[in-house]
């Protein structure tokens, strides 16, 4: 009997990757196609397709291929398009499930990357059991994938789970997407450099991180800048857990999750990030929900997180 | 052949209202009685189911009750219980539907206010065709009920939907809840009243709203005023509808409904509140979300809503 597997690929603006993936989420084969070397759509998709063909066949027979799963930025799960995405170089809705619907009879789904990092979880992660959970993805921006019932939610449009342009601070700083004092510009690796860039014009403390060009300044560096106790660093994690926290507890007022996972960049900074936002949730949450939330590390390795994500999609079309 | 019925229950602080409501929300029959004179919760259920009865003989033959459906403060739909209700007679947890159970064989199913006025929104009003939209209830506090996929939100604890307790302006205003901040004490009937008393310190306009004592100012007199013009009463509007937008744009990232109803107390000031509610969502929202999503004038008449969105909810649970 030949051994189940599916197809998750990542695109992102400069490569796409794919891998594919067994049940259990062992990646057999892995592939990738640059996206930028494709100004024609068309030709990206039968260059995609193409990569999916070799990937199966890397790993030869006794494997069969029952869905792709795809993450992309902007993707939307109803209409397997992406919309507008801001990242890549074609503009407009492009139906990309269809496209590479005239290359192979398996289901193609596909949805954005911060839902796709939750159906990981999900699949293969430490929400096994879960039914209710969000998914933080704390990278370059913050992204959200937020399951109910278990089932991703995507609302009316097929974008929910926006938490990252939940707008915290009316007026405050100036976010991507046009607005300002969204989440995403506090608490994730980019908004953490910001909030060190403001302390440092704030404060007077003397900080390893003053001898870097602000625009050089990574989250990376004010972890390691924390663990030698630098106060700027410090404040900055405890500035970033606090906004953290607030979002966690107005989302459990919202649809009360048994657990948030913060995954990617700034969630590696550890018990950094994760014991003051235990603290400020434990702090800010309504009495009703005292207990019920419990904040956790993602258990999707960070490397195969986008890959594993977007087989994660496949595997829950088909089975459901 | 009989007529489908169901009872629709409301436990208020003082008294519990009931009606018998046929699948297009014509209440045939209504009875109540006293909460507050029943401080053994055995007593209680006994003169409640005894009120039942009553209701179903004002009826005659010719109706078959198929489910009772209960709204109450604190109201757990997962375990039929109401737990620690701030505002009634008894404490802890309350087995409500399964003391209800040993008098009747139809299902009895218990929710809070809030979730039945969206049922009840979803089922006989201006709902009845959507599957992801949100109710906003402004009266003392504000409440809410949220559907998506067609299903109220309860969460893994059964409390979800407590977007009156978002916290809005962290170290805001004092909340009932012992918190500050939270949406409900700027966007409510008791919010514009103290957002009134505020404006009444920071403005010398003359108001008529001046000549009442703080404690017996109201969200009526408030609308009153704003028909003639009243500056301070029009400010504390567009406040009011600046916050309640800041809101719905949130709500609609994390959960992207079709539309959003407002109902109860402060929605009856009309366009005084929805004209500038509607600008500054579409001022404030994400630009993949504009256009999306409707704020509605809730369709259920406001002296019988809790009495629909009871028996809403029975007809939800034996439809489902």
């Amino acid at each position: 009997m030949s051994k189940a597997i599916t197809i998750g690929i990542d695109i992102g603006g400069t490569n796409s990757v794919m891998g594919a993936v067994d049940r259990d989420g062992n990646i057999l084969a892995e592939n990738h196609i640059s996206t930028k070397d494709f100004p024609d759509i068309n030709d990206y998709v039968k260059a995609l397709y193409g990569a999916v063909a070799e990937t199966l066949d890397q790993l030869g027979s006794g494997y069969e291929l029952q869905a792709i799963g795809i993450g992309a930025p902007n993707g939307n799960y109803y209409h397997g398009t992406i919309e507008e995405p801001p990242n890549l170089i074609w503009d407009g809705v492009i139906p990309l499930c269809e496209m590479m619907s005239k290359y192979t009879d398996v289901p193609v789904v596909l949805t954005n990357d911060a839902n796709a990092a939750a159906l990981g979880e999900m699949i293969y992660g430490g929400a096994k059991e879960m039914k209710n959970f969000i998914v933080y993805t704390l990278g370059t921006g913050l992204g959200s994938g937020i399951v109910i019932n278990g089932e991703v939610l995507y609302g009316s449009t097929g974008f929910a789970g926006e938490i990252g342009h939940i707008i915290m601070v009316p007026g405050g700083r100036d976010c991507g997407c046009g607005r300002q004092g969204c989440l995403e510009t506090y608490a994730s690796a980019t908004g953490i450099v910001r909030t060190v860039e403001e302390l440092m014009g704030q404060r007077r403390d003397d900080s390893v991180l003053r001898k870097v060009p602000s625009e050089d300044l990574t989250a990376r560096m004010i972890t390691d800048a924390a663990k030698e106790g630098d106060r700027i660093a410090l404040e900055a994690f405890d500035k970033t857990a606090d906004m953290l926290a607030l979002s966690i507890v107005n989302s459990t007022a919202f649809s009360s999750p048994e657990a948030v996972f913060l995954f990617g960049g700034l969630s590696n900074a550890g018990k950094f990030l994760f014991e003051p936002v235990e603290r400020y949730v434990n702090e800010k949450i309504q009495s009703i929900f005292k207990g019920t939330v419990r904040i956790l590390p993602s258990e999707i390795p960070e490397n195969n997180a986008a890959i594993l994500g977007a087989s994660a999609l496949a595997w829950k079309e088909i089975e459901k």
